[in-house]
């Protein structure tokens, strides 16, 4: 793609801030918006920052039939130095690119996308909130909007960006959650589409979820699609255990999201020479470690809630309750480090952070 | 649901229609279109017939981030004697309300939703075409709606219907066309939404198809998700072997797509007495039939095809060529005889047919 000239319209009004109290995650947007479209042998093209507003697209719209689509999050600080902050947002639009090529939709340019990002952020730094544990979340997406039914990967598209002021995802903040593991349904398979942020995988957990809630349980356990065995993800979340000193997650088999805040917390692990391993683990495992006094935490990981220490599985009519309900102390402490390396108050050591005046 | 006021709002303008030779599969649409919302709390509300007209959606509405649609498809035929005919409409509006279950989505009244479907009918009654082999395509589809990004059921919905007048789905019409057994990629596994008509599955198959095109062939034969043996689908169609004088079809398992098309055949067959079967079927299966000569015809069946006779599998590196690449007898008859049915020019045994009028 060919470098790209921003146009910029500012909006004339201003929507009122909500109160730092009174955020919800992803229901107040800001006053502008960042889309770009695409066509078949024309690329995409026209970018451009409008003041946020409404689609308007043909009924026939592929993505309101067969759901091309992909998106991603990420999340801007404000610093008590008035700085702004973004954490590996290059990593976002390298996994956008992933996923746009497992959904057959055209690759973006990611250090233009980049760039764009920054000026978006920078016509609506006023958005930012600056309260302890809030942040700008950040929501780019794409949708295939060619008005024809058939099925078939769009000749058409658009590539948004729109941001929310935020506080935590989980109203209960880090306090643990209790989690059912799913022993019915799937939320994917190998050689499905696991590994891409996409709105299926999204629509797909929705039942499970849905029932779990109901038995008092905030998110389902994701087991393998082939042998329901071994451990995928948890809700929305990539999944991390702490057994007998050892910190294990998942390996990344094509049907786990290659999550920033996953590959973050391993980087931070190694960098504290905690032993931590990607490998298959299964959920007897686990439960053979609980029992033996040997499961010491276990904690989602995400960029919404970064991490959720999770406090009880219910697997197989058992309930497994880990450290007491308590938040571990690893949890505590990777939980410290990334947010605070997030909002600047701690050192970067690993150069996470892009400022947004770099 | 109460009995609700249909209200008919007609377009004060008319759209040119397209020639019968030059139809295309889902890319004209009539002048009108039907459209109700949902809300929590108020249920379903306001059904409206309006002008066609784009939809005008906040971007952070659901549909644009977490793919929680379902949709259906069926057609409305013109007969010689000017009437208006319909191939089992309750039947897409039941499975409309399977699939809204499986994606959380609330339940729609069958028998309102027919109402109002016969009605938008009777507006557009213009843009049936008229010419053999042609019909208009009828789209009901489900989006949510809620402007908000947590992962969770939307609040808000529109259930909408879109009509456009067709050709033949396949522009090679009943000529057989060439299947890449799908031995990577998966489109859904068992526990996952298979079953649903919803946009992630067909998302999730693009890839496949995409790789298959480029080596010549036009669809992909899915196996099932865990073992990779037994045979699922074809592209977006259910499939049907005649191995040795018997027809066989994979039995419905939770993954496969209760096809209307499907289950029509399998009754017909039962009405002919031919021998039909619903049971698990491996390609290893069909293979050894193909070897044995005992594979004399293969084809898919959907709502937009009717028939689609397969001519050639490739799998594991070997073609497959059933009965010379040329359509089969019972294929032949099966398409014969239900598009007979559907556009009135033979007699409907098993009362398939709703007129409009009824």
């Amino acid at each position: 793609m060919k470098e790209q000239e921003l146009a910029i319209t500012l909006s004339t009004t201003k929507k009122e801030k909500p109160q730092a109290d009174q955020l919800q995650f992803g229901k107040n947007f800001t006053d502008h918006m960042f889309i770009m479209d695409y066509m078949q042998g024309k690329g995409w093209h026209d970018p451009r920052i409008v003041p946020y507003q409404p689609l308007t697209l043909e009924p026939s719209a592929m993505i309101f039939h067969y759901g091309q689509s992909v998106f991603e999050g990420l999340k801007a600080y404000l610093t008590e130095e008035e700085e702004v902050l973004l954490f590996r947002p290059e990593k976002n639009f390298e996994r956008l690119n992933r996923s746009n090529e497992r959904l057959c939709i055209p690759e973006i340019d990611v250090e233009f996308a980049l760039k764009a990002l920054k000026e978006l952020i920078r016509v609506d730094r006023d958005w930012i909130p600056r309260e302890e544990g809030t942040s700008l979340y950040i929501r780019p997406f794409i949708i295939a909007t060619e008005p024809y039914l058939g099925v078939s990967p769009a000749d058409r598209y658009k590539f948004i960006i729109i941001m929310s002021p935020v506080g935590s995802y989980y109203k209960e903040g880090i306090k643990p959650v209790k989690i059912a593991v799913e022993t019915d349904f799937a939320r994917t398979v190998r050689g499905g589409t696991g590994e891409a942020k996409t709105g299926g995988n999204y629509a797909a957990s929705l039942k499970a979820q849905e029932i779990s809630e109901k038995s008092g349980y905030s998110q389902v356990l994701w087991l393998d699609g082939v042998e329901k065995k071994y451990i995928e993800e948890v809700g929305s979340m990539n999944v991390f255990f702490k057994i007998n000193g050892e910190v294990v997650t998942p390996a990344l088999n094509g049907s786990i999201l290659q999550g920033i805040t996953r590959a973050s917390i391993i980087e931070l692990l190694q960098y504290w020479n905690v032993p931590v391993t990607e490998r298959r683990i299964s959920m007897q495992e686990v439960y053979d470690a609980y029992k033996a006094g040997q499961l010491e935490e276990a904690f989602g990981t995400g960029t919404a809630a970064v991490i959720s220490p999770i406090g009880e599985f219910y697997w197989k009519e058992e309930k497994m309750v880990i450290n007491n309900g308590e938040t571990g102390e690893l949890s505590q402490k990777l939980y410290d480090t990334l947010t605070g390396i997030q909002n600047g108050k701690i050192a970067d050591p690993l150069n996470w952070i892009t400022k947004l005046e770099d």
